[in-house]
């Protein structure tokens, strides 16, 4: 009973997830669905709504007319700017973020810049590595963006260690990792809720 | 007479060209026509060609079949590869280097990668601080590029402080940047012989 | 007499201002020396507490015996350690901050990490670019530290264009540049009590 | 016979190795030491001398006197300048280089900057991720150094995962390891010559 009463006073965030990788079967895409089942099955107060940017054309400010996005755009900028946090489950090409997650990112920074003062969390990938490269770029676009990064846990994800993690079309598999997505996920949610004042 | 058999003497190294931006009227593509016209009128032996990135579709591995890149980018590869070494425009989006630009480089860093071991030189145009965020991004993606950057002269464009430096058609006017320019082509130029062992 | 009242519901927050030049006429030191003078005279509720890097070592391990920090070390770990946030005054030095800021931050770092969870702001200087290649270094640092830096305004001030904006003992003598500062230090202050949970 | 005259032909190149730890057992400077054998044991033509920085005041130009640098600074830049190519053994601390390091760098950049034009290399070590996040911070400030880092192989060795790879005194057992560095080394070597134009 005391459970449930908890449970309904614990505000609602809206948490956009966003996948730098275009292909289908995505390991980042995979995390991300599996970040979303998680916040449904076993976190009080978290919804995870996947934003596709692959309709997003490239950046390009010829494309503005008369003060207005191109419609994929106006739609990708409207479902970030009604999300409290941001997820991004953001792969490492050759060093840094990829051109399709760095081309959303700056389509929602123009003006009105719509990631201003939210928190945010990446759930990064990669080879050998595992993205730690890429991460403190996005991190330094996040400076312009306004975006409050949670510093702990980081989440790096060795996909080339292994390749049985995932199934063939990129679901995870590893409860392992799973475990570590959750705590990701209560810390965006915990540093969220704290600065909106709400915790 | 002496010009000449001095001229015939030098090298001819080709420069491939990428503009970071895809507006029409882009500061950094006139940046590169100004370079182009600096090298053909003033510099002996070297020759930079102009390459489009707008052609490239985002990258996604899924539209790799049977080997073979899409047509625009197997172009794109190619004129990369033929390259001695490469003349970046990179306007800074939002702390870091643009996303059409970055999805040209990764495009040619897939297998084999026909960046590695070019000398390369970066002309960064931005609001306030001129893109100097941005550069030690492309610089650390070019650490798996295998590229060479010139460590000097580093360029800087404020774009914001003078719009009348360029025409309404993004056209350089401002003399002492011409100047600057032909400083980092001759830079680019000494690096990109030394590293070919012809000087 | 509502501002009196006002006033003192206000919770006091400790400030530690941090300096990463140890010359005597540093202009970092003297915008430290201005921010103080700010938050005493202009806002309510912030104190600034400069803490001196100078007496500390250079770090080496073999320095902590039975558990123990050299007993400078000890004393720079618990000012830290009881401040609410931190002002960082961190000249840029070759595109990085200073070795003696780095050391400082190491020391305070070592277990147990006595930076975590406070928010954090930055006034950097430098020649030409005034510190913009090296404010980004010491986020990413800052991510491990567990510092939560706020992201406006950021401050940099370009010491070579205006040497007259500072006295011969490194004193602001720049109306603006302080009122520049005041910006930093209010929003240092909003950032810290929101993180606290008092505003 | 003919690999005596081979050797005879090869030009001897001077390597500066610089380590970032003061701790006495530091894996760093133990990979220097493996390194220095190697290079005297099977590598032909390079000799790498060990720069200690452990001397160096912390960095403060009050200790400039009269276009002097203190005694112990001159004799490091002494040596920095006297050698073809750097290789840099950098620990990583809290995600950048350590103060130490930072501190010997600037002091050799201090004009005139002695690093200017030289090869380097990077053996890191660290925690987890083996020291990746600060290999590139060190590139950065290389930049503004003119140092021509080598691309490849990157090296990063993670310690916390094997401590039995070196002895209580730091001497690396790992022959895998060694076989690393030895790639390191010979790229570096060839990375020297190319750029000094003789090979």
């Amino acid at each position: 009973m005391e459970a449930v009463s908890a449970a309904a006073a614990q505000p609602m965030i809206k948490v956009a997830g966003i996948c730098g990788s275009l292909r289908k079967g995505s390991y980042s895409r995979g995390l991300l669905r599996t970040a979303s089942q998680i916040s449904e099955e076993s976190i009080n107060g978290m919804k995870i709504e996947y934003v596709d940017i692959s309709p997003l054309p490239m950046l390009n400010t010829d494309l503005e007319v008369d003060g207005k996005y191109p419609a994929a755009v106006e739609a990708f900028r409207h479902k970030i700017l009604e999300a409290d946090s941001i997820l991004f489950a953001s792969p490492e090409y050759y060093y840094s973020v990829t051109g399709a997650l760095k081309n959303a990112v700056d389509w929602a920074a123009r003006p009105p810049n719509v990631w201003a003062d939210k928190a945010a969390a990446i759930l990064s990938t990669g080879g050998s590595f595992a993205g730690v490269r890429s991460q403190y770029h996005l991190r330094q676009i996040g400076v312009y963006l306004d975006l409050h990064f949670i510093n702990t846990p980081e989440f790096f994800l060795n996909t080339s260690l292994s390749p049985e993690m995932f199934d063939s079309d990129g679901n995870l598999l590893d409860e392992s990792v799973k475990e570590r997505i959750k705590e990701v996920l209560l810390a965006l949610q915990a540093f969220t809720l704290r600065l909106q004042g709400k915790c």
